[in-house]
C-alpha cells in the first residue's frame, strides 16, 4: 500500500469508529500492529477470542476489542463489530492514495480509445482501439486493455493484468497483477484427425465490486458471456472456464478451478483447490471445503466436502472410518476364521484373506 | 475476438457447410447464438440431443442440426457432423482479422533479430537478440520473445506471454496471455547445507498447431528439450515440468501438473487438476479423470481415476463402497457381537470395537 | 540459458571437479548430454545407479560417475558426490553471462529510484518511485518493481515479474517470469450485506538465495510481513497466502497452496499440488507427499500423505485396504449370511445388505 501512516488520538479514533473508549482520549497512536509486535505507540486488536491470552501480554499502547473484552492492559476502544471497526481503523492509518490522473507519456493508448480525464494510465500500459476507461480508473504500469474493452469507474488494474478485447469490467473492481480476463475458452471439436478450435466469440462481464486475485484466469464465453456477479471475491491462481456464471457476494479461494458452463449461486464459498466439473449448478449459499471435487449439482444452503463432494457430515464420518480401515479388515478376517470354526471348519483353511494381518 | 459479425443467407450457409437446407434459402441471419438467447435474426445450433426440448421453444430464426433432428420450429441446416459445422459457422460469422504487418514503433526489437516483414509486432512487445519471428506471426502488445527463440509462421502470442531464450515455437501455435514457456526447470542438488541450483541449460520445443492456455508454464529441460507435440491443446494454469514430453493431439485440462521427465503418448486426455509424478510414462490414448494423482506408468488405452489413479471401474466401485463405510463398520461390529454370542460369550465383552455405532 | 558452450580436456575437468580420471587426460569434450543422446564429443553422467544399463550402451566420449561405478565404456571422472559435480560441470559448460550494466533507454525508472550503476535494467522494465535496485541485480525486459521496493544484489527478475510496492527481495534471489510478489492478501469482513476488504498494509520479505517459479504468487501480509527464508526454492504456480512464513532451505513443488498465517519450519518439503490450511504450523524437516491436504499442525521430522494428511505409513496401509473395499464389503455380506445360518435363520432374509455382490 502506498501512503504514509498517520497518527490519531484515541478520542479521534473512538469518534470515527463509533467506539466506547476505556482510557485517556488524548493518548496518541501512530500505527496498527498485531498483538505480538505492537509497541506502546501502536494500537492492536482483539477480534478473535482465541487470542485473549496473547492480548493480556501485548505491549500495545491501545486495543480495539469487543464490548465485553476484559483484562486488557491498556486503553481500549470497544465496538459491537470489532472486525468491521478494524477495516475502518486500517483504512484510517493507511489511506489509499489516489493515482495522479492522466496518461503517462510512455503508455500506448489508441487514438480512438476513450480515457476519462480523471483516469490514471501508468507507464507502458496499453489501451487498444475503442476501449473505454472510466473516471478515476487506474491502470498500473504494463497493464493491458484490449480492443473495445470497458473498465468502469474507480476500478484498478495492477501491473501485467490482461483484459482482452470486448471484456466489460464494472465499477470499483480490483484486478491483481498478472490476472488474465477474457482468454479463449477451451473448446475443440475432434474431426477424426485433429482437434479443431471452436471459435470463442463470446465475452466476459465482471460486475461491480468484484476482486480478482493475482494470476487468476477467467475465460471468455464461446457465445454469450462468462459472468462474475457483484461483490464476489476471487483469490489468486483461480481458473474460471468459459460460460461460467458466479453469483453475487461469493468467495472463491486460491487455486480453485471451475469448468465450463457451471453456475454458482449467490453467496457461494469454495475452499482452496476445489474443482468443479462442467455444466454443474451450485445453489445459493453452497459451501465446499478445500480440495473437494464437485461433479454434480448441489442444492442451496448445503455444505460439501471431499472428492466426490458429499454432505460434510457424511464425509467426516467416512474419513473417520477410513482411518480405521486396516483394523476393520483385520477384524473381518478374524471374524471369518471364528465363523469358520463355528461352522466346523478350521481357521487355517479360511480361503483368500489370510494376508489381512499384514496389510 | 476482433472483427464484426457478417450476415449470410441460409442458402449461402448451406453451400458453405455442405448442409441440406430445410426452409427458405433467401432468409438472412446476422449472427450465431445459443438456443436460449437466439432471436429471429440469428441462427442457433442443436449439437447435443439433450437440448432437444430447449430447441423446440427457441426463438431462433434458423437451426444447425443433425440430419435426423425433427420438430424444430424454424428453417434448419442439416449436417452429418453438426459439431464440425458449428466450428465453420462461427468462423464465418467471426472471421479472425489479420493483424497489420509490421513492427509497432513502441516495440523493442533487437537489431539482429529476424522479423518477417509479414509478421505483426504489437506495441511494447520485446524481441531479443537473434530471435526469429516467422511470416504472419503475431505478437500482441507486451509479449516477450527471448534471445535466439523462434516463433513459427501464423503463430500468435497474446499479451504478457514470455517465451524465454532459445525456445522453439512451431507454426499456427496459439499462446494465451501470461503463459511462460522456457522458465528454468526445478532442479537442485542438496550439498548438506543448501540446495545448489542445477543449471537448466536445455530448451523447449512446441510443435505445430499447439494451443497453450493463459498463465500456463512449460519449463525448459535440464539438458535436451521439453517437448509438446503437434496438435496438443493445453488449458490455463497448467504446469509442465522440465524434460516432459507430451505426444500429439493430447488434451491437458486446466491446472494439471506434470512433473519432470514424464512422457505422455499420443491422444492422451488429462482432466482438470490432475497431477502426474515425475519419470512416469502414459501410453497412447490414456485418459485420466479430474483431480487424479498418477504415480506409476499407465498402459496405452486405459482410463484411470482417483489418487492413486486406478482403473476407472475399480475406482468407481471403491467410491461406492466408501460411501457406505460407516455402515459397513457398524455391521462388522454387530456381526462380532453375534458371533461372540454364538461362541458362548456376551455382547458386552466384545472387545475394542463397540464404539462403531457412533462413528 | 545464454552463452555458448565451451570445450575442456578431461584433465582440466578432473582438476576443476576434484575428480579421479580413469582415461586420457588430453581427450577433449565440448558439451554435456544425457546418457541416451550423448555423442563421442560429449561427456555424460551416471548419478543414479538405476541408469547403469543405459550407461553401458551410451556413445558418450566420457563419463562423470561415482567412485565405485564400473563397466563404463569410455574415460570416467570419478567423484565422491557426482550430483554436486554435475552442477559444477554444467556451470563450466554453460557459464551464466552477466547482463550489460545500465538502464535500457526504453525502461521507465522513477527519478527518485536508486539503481546501482552495476545493475542491469532491461527494455521496457519499470522501476517506481523510491525503489532500490542493488549491485549486479538484473531486471529483464518488462519486469516491474513497485514504489519503495528493494531488490538485493545479484538478484534476477525475469520478464513480466511483478514486485509490488514495499516488498523486500534479498540477494541472489531468482524470480521467474510472471511471478507476483506482494499482491494483496485475501481478507474480507462480511458486514451482513457485502464482503468489505480488509486493507492489506503489510509487506513481503524474500531472503537471500530464494528461487521463485514462474507465475507463482506470494501475497503481502495484512500487517507485518509474509516471509520466505533463506535458501528456500519455490516451483511454478505456487500460491503463498498473507502472513505465511516459510523456513530456510525448504522445497515447495509446483501448484502448492499455503493459506494465510501458516508457518513452515526449516527444510520442509511439500510435494506438488499440496494444500495447507490457514494458521497451521509445520515443524522443521516435515515432508508432505503430492496432492495431500494439511489441516492441522505437523511435528518436526514427520512425513505425511493424503487428504487429510496422515503419517505416510498409515496412509499407505489405508490405500492398500481401500483398493480391496468392494471385496471386503462382499466378504462382510457373505459372513452375515453365514452367521445368520448359524443362528438358525435363512440367508434370503439377511436384511438390507444382499446387494453387496454387485457393488
Amino acid at each position: 500500500m502506498d501512503g504514509r501512516p498517520a497518527s490519531f488520538t484515541l478520542g479521534e479514533l473512538a469518534a470515527a469508529l463509533g467506539a466506547t473508549l476505556d482510557g485517556d482520549p488524548c493518548r496518541v497512536v501512530t500505527g496498527v500492529a498485531p498483538l505480538e509486535t505492537a509497541g506502546p505507540d501502536q494500537i492492536t486488536f482483539l477480534t478473535d477470542p482465541r487470542y485473549r491470552e496473547a492480548a493480556r501480554t501485548s505491549r500495545a499502547g491501545a486495543f480495539l476489542a469487543a464490548a465485553d473484552a476484559s483484562g486488557l492492559p491498556a486503553p481500549t476502544l470497544r465496538c459491537a463489530s470489532p472486525h468491521q471497526a478494524l477495516v475502518q481503523l486500517l483504512t484510517m492509518f493507511h489511506p489509499s492514495t489516489a493515482a495522479p490522473p492522466g496518461i503517462d507519456r510512455s503508455a500506448v493508448v489508441a487514438a480512438d480509445a476513450r480515457v476519462d480525464p480523471n483516469a490514471s494510465i501508468g507507464p507502458l500500459a496499453v489501451v487498444e482501439s475503442g476501449a473505454v476507461i472510466g473516471p478515476r480508473a487506474r491502470l498500473y504500469a504494463l497493464a493491458y486493455v484490449g480492443a473495445g474493452a470497458e473498465i468502469g469507474e474507480d476500478s484498478i488494474l495492477y501491473p501485467h493484468v490482461t483484459v482482452r478485447d470486448g471484456v466489460r469490467i464494472g465499477r470499483r473492481v480490483i484486478i491483481h497483477a498478472g490476472a488474465v480476463i477474457g482468454a479463449d475458452g477451451f473448446g475443440y471439436a475432434f474431426d477424426g484427425a485433429a482437434h479443431r478450435k471452436i471459435p470463442q466469440v463470446g465475452g466476459v462481464v465482471i460486475e461491480d465490486d468484484v476482486e480478482i486475485g493475482a494470476n487468476s484466469t477467467i475465460d471468455r464465453a464461446t457465445l454469450g458471456d462468462t459472468i462474475v456477479r457483484r461483490g464476489t471475491k476471487i483469490d489468486n491462481l483461480v481458473q474460471i472456464g468459459h460460460n461460467v456464471e458466479i453469483g453475487e457476494h461469493s468467495i472463491i479461494v486460491a487455486q480453485v478451478g471451475i469448468s465450463g458452463s457451471s453456475r454458482l449461486g449467490r453467496g457461494v464459498v469454495l475452499g482452496g483447490q476445489v474443482g468443479v466439473a462442467d455444466h454443474v449448478t451450485l445453489g445459493d449459499g453452497v459451501k465446499v471445503g478445500a480440495q473437494s471435487g464437485v461433479h454434480a449439482d448441489i442444492p442451496s444452503g448445503e455444505t460439501r466436502l471431499g472428492t466426490p463432494a458429499r454432505p460434510i457430515t457424511q464425509t467426516k464420518r467416512i474419513l473417520l472410518t477410513e482411518a480405521r480401515l486396516p483394523e476393520l479388515a483385520r477384524r473381518l478376517s478374524s471374524l471369518e476364521r471364528r465363523v469358520q470354526r463355528l461352522e466346523g471348519g478350521t481357521a487355517a483353511s479360511a480361503g483368500g484373506s489370510t494376508d489381512d494381518g499384514g496389510a
